[in-house]
């Protein structure tokens, strides 16, 4: 796709997406010092049950640890657990589970349907969720409203706060439908909004959670955590037969244990965020720069004129265009971002609107 | 599970499994390189490309390579690109895909029905093949014959000869069905046969290759090999359906690339079949020690009185029992297993099966 | 449901749906002439083979034929046999597949992913399903484009002129897209058009139908009709698999027999049509009667002052109203729809409007 | 597949399946009769309604009732209703939802795993089944025992009697399994034992019933019985889901209506019964006529020289032969079957064996 560039790129700076970043070096050691001797297969290993323990005292309760290596496994596999196959799944049209698991939620809920809820900010918009959630209930020729999910913090970076989650969680208790929270971004938005992971979860009315790891510091591990004990039996078969049970579990649980060690999960996140704070305000300060939304977690998008946007990508800083909107751009920050790169790109920005004006 | 014992068992020495053991170093170095700056996501990393030159080297032919976390994710996703979901999936009685993965195949094909073809050791008869390859054939009453699927090593630890896997595979062509290998002890089976890896595979007509590494010295990667890429694109899609396309595949390609380096798949193949091969010198010479077959491969089953059996698991020795008749042992070795721990082992059984014919 | 009115209803006439009739008494005929002596089970009857030959007649063109008792039953098959399970079913909001039938689709594609393509009338928009045709094609986080389905004539009564279906013919052909049709009402709208059957099909560009007839004169008789031959073997298959194969064969197929002879089934559409355009006449002329859209088929839409509504309701006019917008009805005529009953009704409305305005 | 035969064969009498007969008089006029006027659609008809009530009746005990067209739409609808997609199934290897539903089970409980429990006559051996049931229950790596689904009578014309029925359901009883019972002959086996249908389902432990009419008496409808109404909720929308719900449900529902009245499906069965008695009589007396097992239902299995099955089936005598051994033949006789048939059919055997013997 690349062109015959002859010259180098000045930079190799990127904010395409926080999946490129590696693991924290934390998690690195983690992995190396797991390989130590044998280990009881399956999870029966003692690093997960290290990361169940850790789980139940940040979230202050019990619950049932799942981990598997990708988001979308912890997804379909939350989703598969919590409808029938004639269930309808509430999302918002934005969602992960809608637009980028290439239909991984229909396949493991033996073809659950997905049915968008609008609203703004990529949040699901209670009122309209409140109708859909009674859409044709006891209806034998239409799909059975039966589990909302919502994503903390959304795809574009906006965050529900704990009124928002309540609400949507108690349209759930009074309707009969489950509550799953897609979090892959879990810890952005915990140090978001500077509250516990239980009033943002199972105290908010969360029944089960996709716990993110990958895009904040580990190289490939997400926790399915339940709230709701009771779908523990069910989650064990699913995750087996779905091949997301690994027998060198260890190489999983032993990146969560350190993620959850010494706050690691939480400092990733929040550098990550902050770094998206310094573009921010930097991004604010230069004027023909449109930011499209406060930021909350750890993605901005705004709108450039074009040749800004070519500017930059030929500087070499990574980002997507074009997906949101003509000349909007996506730039997502992780925990290994750097100030000097952020200011390198505020720099480059500038001047190339500055010379553009001069045109 | 553990009773109330007030001693320390004298050893830790395990044979339960080739899924105890950790990873070879070299892979743990491979890990901790990989995370040196971003990568591209996806499986569009510079790791996950070497893999792929390395493979077409080894198999000396053009091929598509999707690297996965676990055995049951690549067989269960080669057998659903090549079988409609009212396809008959031949396979032996003993395959882990017939009891060891949760029904992972009829979920992934969608309800394939897995039929039995028995054989000596574990082995399918080609006689029996030819019949069931035939049956019901155009009938609409019934599911139609469409993969094959083999076990190179076996689940019992032998080995289909070259002339076994051809005439197989020839069979698979004259009928129309593909041929799939669960190589989950591939290594294992290449150096016990000495040959080619094409040679035991597309050259003897095997389409789809579970190439296992997670047994043999990684910690979690496992391979699909397609040598018909015609099915490449449809396992792409079913790949990232079943959540099992990791964002950052560094993980597990880093670690394939390791284990394909310096021969070390071979080497540490060739370790273990030799330390099963000391064990099974050592209780050859050790009277009233039934070996229940030739070892060909890491995996040995002998049966011995239940007294032994018992002083051998109080001392320390971990392994499966009684699964397999009555009495009946399984000693799995591994490439981090020790001639040391081989001979502590010989040398217990000796102990306790004397003091036995004393009392 | 039913609230204590200690009095008859004054009528008991039915607008509620097309699917409150029974059948045509050829039909009824032909079912009771079939029941003599033995016939060839699963379909190889000839009642069967000479439905095969008419509609190759009619359609002018070799074809395969599969009877199946329901509507879902046929569309959902259709759909499975035209899209992976990866794939997108480009359909409007609007759609029977989309919204009545509990999620058929997704089950037989095994979680295929319905997309909604709106467009007014209930028919799809061709630019925006030209979009929809090309949207994340070959991304392999998403669901692949593959199967465009249309419904003629509409849920709503509106009908797809030739070029419009070519339309989109055209689109489906260049992207690589194959084209259902949902005919639940084929025939209403074939006498609509005033076409042949082959010009509103596969000369459009239409590679299966769901041809209807339970709608139309038979008690329960549907007929999938592939135009893509090469989808023949593999529909065996599903049907059976879905428990859509009926050995007594020649129940559904003697009535379908006896629907296409002597242009029953037009007659019955012609007649279905005649009735609505007549209630459509009526309706124009009753001052405060607002009706919806210009009628096509055999389907009328219109807005009436809730009072009028009870009054028509409690009178013994059935009809489903409320679902479309407030004191927006629905009016469906069908085969067996009386002059006398269409006259009653409008009698009745003009009644109920007049005393409503006196008051 | 017909041989240039030049000249008409002296009969044309079937013995090939129940399944090519048509339906009884009485039934064909309920066809008729129900089409006098709208009916409510989806089965919420008086037909359906009197259908509820008399199996009420007939089973003395509450129920919930779904009538389909297939008895693979029975089968596998009730299965999927009994297990969870890891469930396993367990059912004797000539079960017709093992062999003769192209693996309609498979799909319709996505992806359930049917396991063979042997036994002698088409009868699951209860030893067997015991030890099956209680098969790895816990273990993740296994499919789970979840439902026993027996045949009564079954596919070969046995039956199990009283007590046999009652201790598989003990053993389903206490290892937590469901009891499915494929009745597609229920009425053959219910006037061979003599006994109420209560006794035969529901007080041995059958939880859910596959009640076959079209082998009996009716052209196209099966009756799913749930005694375990509970169930009831999901079968409507995987009914529904599956295109198995009729919009004009009248079409079936009458044939049960005349099915269950005046004992007709009784007296149905005694005849069918009746006249695989006389053929048996009829062959035992025949020297060279070998009788596979005793009669109790309406099929017979004998084994017969080639000679004498040739000229039988050139004198057009319809069965199938050599499915189940050389030189053996199945006799199906039905409520039509004449005893001028048999008579004929024995008369011809006796002649072609008498001259086989003379040459």
């Amino acid at each position: 796709m690349q062109n015959s560039v002859t010259q180098q790129p000045k930079y190799n700076i990127g904010f395409s997406s926080d999946n490129i970043a590696g693991a924290s070096a934390e998690v690195i050691n983690a992995i190396v010092e797991c390989n130590t001797g044998t280990a009881s297969p399956y999870g029966t290993d003692n690093y997960t049950a290290q990361v169940e323990e850790k789980l139940r005292q940040i979230f202050e309760t019990d619950l049932s640890v799942f981990i598997v290596p990708t988001g979308s496994a912890a997804n379909a596999l939350c989703l598969a657990t919590l409808t029938p196959p004639w269930g309808a799944v509430l999302c918002h049209p934005d969602s992960h589970i809608n637009n980028d698991e290439c239909g991984a939620p229909e396949f493991f809920t033996n073809g659950a349907k997905l049915i968008e809820v609008a609203g703004q900010s990529s949040k699901i918009d209670p009122l309209l969720l409140q109708q859909e959630a009674l859409n044709k209930v006891g209806d034998v020729h239409s799909v059975q409203p039966s589990v909302v999910s919502i994503t903390q913090a959304t795809e574009t970076g906006s965050i529900y706060n704990l009124d928002e989650i309540k609400k949507i969680g108690d349209i759930c208790r009074n309707s009969g439908l489950r509550l799953h929270m897609d979090g892959a971004r879990f810890a952005n938005a915990l140090v978001s909004l500077d509250c516990s992971a239980a009033e943002m979860t199972w105290k908010a009315g969360v029944d089960a959670l996709s716990f993110g790891a990958t895009k904040n510091g580990v190289l490939a591990a997400e926790v399915i955590v339940l709230f709701d004990k009771s779908l523990a039996q069910e989650m064990a078969y699913r995750r087996k037969r779905a091949g997301h049970l690994l027998s060198k579990m260890r190489l999983l649980s032993s990146q969560i244990n350190a993620y959850l060690s010494d706050d690691l999960w939480l400092n990733n996140a929040r550098h990550a965020n902050q770094m998206a704070l310094r573009l921010e305000e930097g991004l604010t300060a230069i004027e023909g720069v449109e930011l499209q939304s406060k930021t909350e977690a750890n993605i901005i998008f705004c709108k450039l004129p074009l040749v800004v946007i070519t500017g930059l990508l030929e500087q070499g800083f990574h980002f997507y265009h074009d997906r949101w909107g003509q000349n909007v751009i996506r730039l997502v920050t992780n925990f290994t971002s750097q100030p000097e790169e952020i200011d390198l790109f505020l720099q480059a920005a500038r001047t190339l609107m500055a010379s553009k004006h001069k045109s």
